[in-house]
């Protein structure tokens, strides 16, 4: 994964940052299936995501339309994944929803 | 640095995205003082950031409005980071200016 091929904006972005807590405990599998998930949803236009070895992690995901964003919020392996997230990989987590509004890439 | 605590939104954030090229080349000490300038900066709110081995990274962050974004883009010692970040430690990177218009903490 590296810079993400977005489009003109506006468009939306997911800032997911996180503290991850000890050991797998199945993490990695469950991250795994909701990067595949998010690419076949309507509306997902890629994603950015980095982890250092402390564990502390943001993972930015983009997105045509704040309703893209809660369609693929609200399905049900994602629901089970948040659950997960809140009770089990994560100490502290901080999710922003933004509209982006310009972009440089080089 | 870890989940920045933000004021309710709506703020701004600006999402930086980033492949260093290889070597620290006078990196470390610019990106530090980078910092620094931006914590004195009136409107910034906090940041958060995150670099893997292989040299991705991802930095946040966030502030009170547009304005305030444009005023630290335009420091004379910003602009120069600006310069040697394009010609020397970034081989590729993305920005992107967003405005916040939910957040979860937890």
């Amino acid at each position: 994964m590296s810079i993400a091929k977005t489009p003109t904006p506006p468009y939306y972005a997911v800032i997911f940052t996180s503290q991850r807590t000890e050991g797998d405990k199945g993490y990695r599998e469950t991250a795994d299936k909701m990067v595949s998930l998010a690419e076949r949803q309507v509306g997902f236009l890629g994603a950015e995501s980095v982890r250092e070895e402390s564990g502390l992690g943001i993972t930015v995901s983009y997105w045509d339309s704040l309703e893209s964003i809660k369609v693929f919020k609200e399905l049900a392996a994602h629901k089970e994944a948040q659950e997960n997230g809140r009770d089990i990989w994560y100490s502290t987590f901080g999710l922003r929803v933004c509209k982006v509004e310009k972009e440089i890439i080089m």
